[in-house]
C-alpha cells in the first residue's frame, strides 16, 4: 500500500508541506508506505498539448525527459496521492499545475485502449494560504482527479489560513491526518481488507502528529495563539 | 444497496431528467434498488441557518415539515446517490441548492457526537445545459459532498450541452451510464463484495438503455444529428 | 445613482447583513441613494426553466408574482447591485440563487431583440461564513454577472470568515466599504463624473461606519479579540 | 490605449489563439493599439512565493530575469489586458498560472504604500478547449483580476468547445470580438472619453474578422458545419 505525498511548494517547511507530512504520518499509521515528493526539486516542463496535434503523442510516459517524468511515474506506482498546496490566487501553484497538465499522459492511456492509469487510484488534497481559496483549491483538484477516474475518499479535502503556522490549525491538522489515515483506509478497503472510514478525532494523535512534523522539519515553535482550540469539525454553513 | 437519483430540474422529461434516468438504469444493471425524486415534486423550504442561532437546533431530522423533509430521510436511506441538475449559471438550480443547504442536517450530526449520515455513502453528479458549466456544477457538487462525509467514485461527474437532446449525446450517455454503475459498485466493493471498477464503454448497453429511457420519458426521437457518433472518452487537455 | 443591497441571508444582523451595510454606507458617502432588501423577506419561487420551454416566456417581467418579483424590478431600477450572501456550502444561499436564477428574465430580453437589462450595471459581491469558500462565492457571483452584462468594479469581492463577528474584521470591512465606494464611484466614472478608483485605505472611515452599522443593527460589542488588527491588503499569494 | 494580449497555449494558430486574434482586432477598431505575446515563447519561472519570505522581495519587477518578466512589464504598460488559454483539465494551463503567480509582483506594491499596479487596468478571459471547463477558467481568471483591482467589463468571458476550429463558432466568436470591442471601449469611457458598452451583434465585422484571422493563421478553411449558424446570445439557463 503505497500513498505518494505531492507537494506543490517552493517552501520545504511552510504550511502545505506541514499538513502534508501529518497526512502522511496519518498513512503510516494505517500501513502504508508513503513518499513525499515537491514539483520544485526540479525542472516540470509545461505541457505543450501535443493531444491535440495531428500526430498526438500524449500517453505515459510523458515525453519530457525531466523531473516531472519522474514524479509522474512514482504517481503511476502509487496507489494513493496526496496533493498538498499553497493557495496562489484560489488555485494550486502553477508549477503543480503544470505537473496536473501533465498527467494528461496517464489518463489519455484511454485513447489507447487501456485505462486511464489513474483509475481506481485514491486521491486528497491539502491547501494552504494566508487568505482564501482552500475550498475553491480542494474542489479543483478532487473535480479533475476523478475526471481522470480516481476516487475521492470521504472527508477528501482539507485547507489552512494559517500560512506557515498551519501545523497549529487544529482544524485544518485533524482533517489531514484523516486524509492520510482514510486513504489509506480506502485503498485497504477496495483490496478487500476491513476498515472504519469514519473520520477520526483522536486529540492525543494529533498532538503526536504535530510533535513529529515540528520535529522533523525543524519549526521554531511560535507562540501557541492558534493553539489547544477544542477540535471541532465545523459545518460548511 | 440503494440508489437515490435526485433531480434538480423542473423538466420531467429534458436533458438532467434523461441522464438521470440512464444512470439508475445503470445502477439497476448492478443489482441496485432505484428510486428518482424532484425537488420541484413539492416545496423544499430554504434553509434559515439555523446553525448559527444561539440556541442552534440543526440536526436531522431538519425542522421543516415540507418535502425537502421526505427527500432528505430518503437520502438518509440510501447508500448512494445520484445528483442531476440543469445548469442554470453555471450552478444547480436554486431549488437544488436549497436541498443541499438543508442537507446540512445529515452532516451536523457531527456536532452532536455522532458521524456525520452522509459519511461512507457514494455520490456522483450529472449536469445538463444548453451553454458552458457542467464541469464546475459537477466540480461543485462534489466538493461540498465530500466535505459532508461522501466518498466519489472513479468518473463521477457528467455533463452535457445537448439540453433536452442530450440522451443523444453519446459520451455524456456513457458517462451517466457509468455513474450508475460505478456508484452501484463502488457500494458493492465497499460491502466486501467484488466489483470491478473499470469505465464501462458498452455501445450495446448505451443503446439499449437510450432506448428504454426514450420509452419510459415517452421522448419523441428527434433528429438524429448527435446520433451515432463515436464513444470516445475525451480527455479534459 | 441608486445601489441596491441584496442580502441573502435569513439572519438580518449577520455577517452578511454587517458588511453589506457598511458597503451602502460606503456607497452613500459618494452620493448615492441606496436600499437593501433580503431574498427572506418573501417568497422567492424557484425558476421553472420557461426559457427552454416550447413556447418560452423568459422575458421581463418574470412570470411568478411574488417577492422576487419586486426584487427582480428594484435590480433593474438600480445603477449598481452588491450582493451579500452567507457561504452556504461554499456557495450562495440556495434561497439567493433562486434569485439569481430568476434574473435571467432580465438578462434573456437579448432574446426579444434587446439589450440584457443586467448591461452596464456595476456589481459587487460579498460573502461571509465561519469556514471556507469566500472566494468560491464572490466568484461565482461576478462571473454570472458578467455573463449577464454588468461591470466589476475594481477589488469587486469581500469575504470573511467571522461570521457573526464580521463587522470587526478590519480586513473584510475595508474590502466591503471599498465595495460600496468603487461600485458608486464606477458609476459616476460612466457616466462622465470624474472619481477615483483607487482602494480606499482609511482606518477613521472604517472605525465610523463599523460604529453606524453596530448601532444601526443593535449589535452588542464583544470581546474585541478581532478588533483593532493593522489594515493590510493581504496578496492572495 | 494599449490592449495586450497574453496568449496561454502552445498552440500559435490554435483555437485560444484565434479567439485571441479576433478580440485583439475588435479592439483596433475602437482605436486600441495592440499586441499579442505568448506564455510559451520563452521561459517562465514557476513563483517562489518569496511573499512569505522572512525578507519579502516581492515586488515590480518580479525577481526572476526571464520571459516572464518582459510579458510582467508588457501587463505593466497595458490600459488592457485579455488572457486566452486552452483549457486544461478545467483551468488555464500551468504555464499561464505561472505567469498569474508572477503578477503578484504587480499586485503587491500594495504592500509598499502604492496602489495595485493592476488597479483600474480592464480585463478579459477567453478560453478554448475540446471539452467543459469554460466559464470556470473565465470565472477563475476574471475573479483573480479583480482581486488585483482590475475592472472586468461587460460581457468578459467568452469561451469555446471548438477547439481548433473555435473561429468558426460563430456565438464564441462574437463574443470574443465583443471583448476586445468592449475592453477598448471600457478605457474609452475610463479616460472620459463616449463609448457605448452595449453588446455588438453585427455579423458582417464577424465575417470580417474571421476572414483576417483565418489569413493571419494561415488556416485552411475546414468543412462548413458549424458555419453559418444563427447568432444568438445563449442564457446560462
Amino acid at each position: 500500500m503505497k500513498v505518494l505525498g505531492v507537494l506543490g511548494s517552493p517552501h520545504k517547511t511552510g504550511g502545505s508541506a506541514q499538513l502534508l507530512l501529518a497526512a502522511l504520518k496519518g498513512a503510516e499509521r494505517e500501513g502504508a508506505k508513503t513518499e513525499l515528493v515537491s514539483v520544485y526539486d526540479g525542472e516540470v516542463k509545461p505541457c505543450i498539448g501535443c493531444i491535440h496535434d495531428e500526430e498526438p503523442q500524449c500517453k505515459f510516459p510523458c515525453i519530457f525527459e525531466d523531473y516531472g517524468k519522474i514524479i509522474l511515474e512514482k504517481i503511476y506506482e502509487a496507489d494513493g496521492i496526496i496533493f498538498s498546496t499553497p493557495i496562489y490566487w484560489f488555485a494550486p501553484s502553477g508549477q503543480l499545475k503544470n505537473l496536473i497538465d501533465r498527467m494528461t499522459s496517464l489518463e489519455n492511456m484511454v485513447a489507447y485502449g487501456e485505462p486511464s492509469y489513474l483509475e481506481g487510484k485514491v486521491v486528497g488534497a491539502i491547501s494552504v494560504g494566508a487568505d482564501e481559496g482552500g475550498a475553491w483549491v480542494g474542489g479543483y483538484i478532487i473535480t479533475t482527479m476523478t475526471s481522470m477516474g480516481a476516487i475521492v475518499p470521504p472527508w477528501g479535502i482539507a485547507y489552512s489560513h494559517k500560512a506557515e503556522k498551519a501545523i497549529y490549525d487544529n482544524k485544518a491538522l485533524m482533517d489531514a491526518i484523516n486524509i492520510g489515515i482514510l486513504t489509506a483506509r480506502m485503498i485497504a478497503r477496495l483490496k478487500g481488507i476491513p476498515a472504519d472510514l469514519t473520520f477520526v478525532y483522536d486529540i492525543d494523535l494529533l498532538e503526536t502528529i504535530r510533535k513529529e512534523v515540528i520535529l522533523k522539519l525543524g519549526l521554531i515553535t511560535p507562540g501557541r495563539e492558534d493553539y489547544g482550540k477544542r477540535i471541532v469539525k465545523k459545518s460548511g454553513i
